[in-house]
């Protein structure tokens, strides 16, 4: 590709550290499906860094998959899923979700972020056996548009769940991201008090693949291993997960490479807002959606590739612009520059 | 682990020469989900190798995953897939067949090879709406036990299976050792004329994971891609199956990984057999089955891992022994010396 | 219940003429599962009233398993069914639809109907591997909210359907309140030109158990027998079905039966109207939606069942009214009666 | 029908005090989906019988919808069933289970009945999460072959269940010529110390459809109501299953019919016996499988219709006669005259 790739976070490959690492243990036998001796070490380092000592990890090979595996597991068949419109599961898994045979409630949100306000109406409609039982809230954190749940957000909601019998599940595959971001007081150790599953992405964040599956509640825990090898999310060679995550929890790395992707997000939002070009929102992690006039998107796209997001008004389209772990500081600059003229 | 394993086909990582392609391609950015150039050249490879200039390829994760997938595509709801009560699908996916609605009808085989004729009854017992309609044959090569279907044993269920208008789908995780048996006369070239979809194993031949599937008939194409992502089998990083696949499949790596994992195979049973130890069957592949005293068993345990497969009598047992790309011939070595004393 | 139920349309029994046939043919042997002389009777006296020669005709027990067995007979897993947001199969079947798989893409309306413009946005929106393919459209005739879609509604649907490679599949439970609405210019034999699949309600209309599902399209017809009974929905004595659409078939019965709803719902409108109350929409069918003051409904309650709607203001509520083939036209004059001191 | 039929025991209507009930009770108003008057009757007329007072009843309207809700609502998703390979739901319900994402691991058995010793090696088998979990233990009593589970098999599987943790679901489509079976000493109301939950049927005891679902242990009644609403069991009119079984268990006439069916079996098997014929097992209830010359069943097929079986030697097919509680004594006279001659 000639051309530049904000499009998005796994436009590359693995952080180079982590390749080292698969060197480096590549001949060492190891048992198969996750009982290799890196995934026990990367769950004890994520355990130590999100301070849940009683969590299970388990590793799965992407997002969807995570979102399934978890999903169907803790739904019984009549239970439903409570998500944004625009979230992941939504929109983005080609119907995964109502493949293991749920149905998601999906909520209008001006932000991809769900509160307690917006889901009680969905509790309120749900009142009879006529209809689901909506059991469990999804959230992404960081969202699909790029905004943040802080921590008193999490709280909110988390105390809403509990009042509620709802389980809260956090969708991160993005939540380096957020934990980074200049606008975040939620910390890694706080996660714990107010979801009962997480999941901790690694493909967007400097791993060749793989997500961190955190189960916090224990009800949930009960032969995830079964739940995972029916979805086809055991893998043989999970050591390839136990390694990277290893990696990535040795030494900040996971951190570093997510406020990397951020900084660069906040320099590229600097420089578009001196040009004078508008945001749908504050950016405050790797995704940010300006409004450019379409002239100029023309000019920009011979040189760079993104998504245009939506039409703002006649002569205007939001774009999408995703920096990642990877993203180099010139290329920053050239875009800005070629904005400019 | 300081026990040497003859567990499985999956303890080691990759082969060198994939984690040099891996290191190399590492900052080149590329699109996702399978539509980057290394996906492409690996697509184009296989077509090569196995003649196969209209067939669609598609990387999944894992054997499971590719099953699922390419099962849950092929089939209408009441429809059916035939299998050995040894197949993969009928014992060892914690029921993901059925888990995306399907039936699965089990054949009891002596050698985990299904024929025309042990198909046949099934087809003539299922014969209206209140049974599932079979539609399917699924058939693993080599096999869980280590046996091939030869080529002839092949064009015998083809024919077959177009004659009752069913299709035929082969699991390849072990392709490589069942192309390059020396029992084996089906090449790769020959697979085209005989079943409708297969896939190529990389995870148990040296890739750290990924299978190849390979559409043949027409029929089955249709928006496959939409099948991948609804099952969580469409990778944001698919560039990493299309690397590995494209170093397995340039200069014979492919072939030369699973000759060598069959030959020690051969070693390991010349020895086995000079010993006075017989087999449940003439081992063909890299896995092996002989029959051992219970008391060896137990000495062989302090240095090598391996399976108990299961009772043969009262004072000995059969064992499963599996060869791999990456076994050391010296490990055959010290296991014969091993069982001699 | 000693409380006149307007709750719903299927508080009572069957009609009269429906239990002497039950009688009548009580005693003679048929053969199970549809394949009794009556069910075949049925469905020519179907084929005919709405001019389907080539049509086959099933029958169910009721509307839900109707829903589920069509729409996952007809969709591929990947597949969805776009319906109103206050469709039946939206709201009110527990996740029947998920459950076999399938997502629906909601749309909100004014008044319960879909039209070209409506759904076009679903269709630009959905148009990668991410999302599913929205292959099917679900409307209810009558609507859950009494409205109708007349001739020219479904004429513009099916255009816009065709065009867009879309199967139309109309719920009618409510189809007999739809074509004896005195606001309906669609007649039975004009359904055949626009949609693919319908059904026939006979549950909601003077059945005790029964929907007639009528296949046109030739694409769905192919062994809907199996679909069916996989859903549990062939039942051992489908004779029953038989028998009662028989009798409703017979001498217009299924349109008396109807119309009697209607012009009942017509009478308690023109009363209700004259009292000085409003509607939320012009009642077209046998579900009518007044907005009543809170005291006034206190007081109705005690004599009458309904269901309250929805809030309409701080004092006022809307309820819902539903007569049916077996009210009594002097419930009707005591309850506005009522409604007037 | 010309032909008297012995096809199966459900060729005839329902009985006529069935039929009067519905007269009786066809316009007195009722809420709908089983929280009408009729529905509450029968089910404290139901516990009365079997003697469990604390037991939730639920009605549908057939076998294969009562077996998928009962199972699926049981079963998590990696969880499987143990059947006879005879039984119900692994044969003939085009893969209803499976359809709700089930395995069903089957067993060879001599008679159509399991026994702890046939079930063991299923649980020995299934011991890591590369497998199913099996959960349940799926009956048929009587059988499909017409044998029946005495209090001594069902105690000894009850306490083998116990001890291995698996539930046990009693299919009792055919319960009532189980329980009046001459050579049975279980009664209605041993049943409750045996299993966890089994459907009593009505179908193929005199009812025009309609099965009981008894639900005894606590775990599987919540929520009931929303797997059956999900499945499409939940009728608007349960009425009409709360209205049979009230006549079917007031005067015992539920035992009176299963009791005329066993009968009149007895009579015809003892004819058959006289004439010399074997049969493939002692007939214990309604349904009975002699074997007769091939040259004989044309013949008898001229008047009479009746399914082989299969072949049991060059010359003579096992058949199966099914009597039922509207059979005529004179038609198993005039069969036996035809057998005779």
């Amino acid at each position: 590709m000639s051309k530049y790739s904000f499009l998005y976070d796994y436009a590359e490959g693995a952080h180079p550290d982590i390749l080292n690492a698969l060197i480096n243990t590549n001949m060492i036998q190891q048992l198969g499906y996750g009982e290799d001796e890196y995934c026990l070490t990367a769950a004890e380092l994520i355990k130590k860094e999100f301070d849940v000592p009683t969590a299970e990890i388990h590793f799965v090979s992407g997002g969807t998959q995570a979102n399934m595996t978890v999903i169907s597991s803790v739904l019984k068949p009549y239970e439903s899923v409570i998500a944004a419109q625009t979230g992941h599961i939504a929109v983005h898994e080609t119907g995964a979700i109502e493949f293991t045979g749920h149905k998601i409630n999906t909520i209008k949100t001006a932000d991809g972020k769900l509160t307690p306000e917006l889901i009680e109406p969905v509790l309120i409609e749900h009142c009879d056996e006529h209809m689901v039982v909506p059991k469990l809230v999804y959230i992404s954190n960081s969202t699909e548009l790029g905004t943040i749940y802080t921590k008193s957000d999490l709280e909110k909601l988390s105390i809403f769940c509990k009042e509620n019998d709802l389980l809260l599940f956090m969708d991160g595959a993005r939540l380096g991201s957020s934990l980074t971001s200049k606008y975040q007081d939620l910390t890694a150790k706080d996660i714990r008090n107010y979801v009962d599953v997480f999941y901790i992405g690694g493909t967007k964040n400097g791993a060749l693949a793989g997500e961190a599956i955190v189960l916090l509640n224990d009800d949930i825990k009960e032969k995830f291993r079964y739940s995972m090898k029916q979805k086809g999310a055991l893998l043989a060679k999970s050591r390839i997960f136990g390694i990277q995550f290893s990696v990535l929890f040795q030494n900040n790395l996971f951190f570093e490479l997510a406020a990397h992707a951020n900084n660069l997000a906040y320099k590229m939002t600097q420089g578009i807002d001196e040009l004078g070009y508008r945001f749908i929102a504050v950016p405050q992690t790797n995704i940010i959606f300006p409004v450019i006039p379409d002239k100029t998107i023309k000019k920009l796209e011979k040189k760079f590739l993104f998504y245009p997001w939506q039409k703002y008004d006649e002569n205007n389209t939001i774009i999408r612009l995703v920096t990642s772990w990877a993203t180099k500081e010139e290329k920053i600059v050239e875009f800005l520059e070629e904005l400019k003229q």
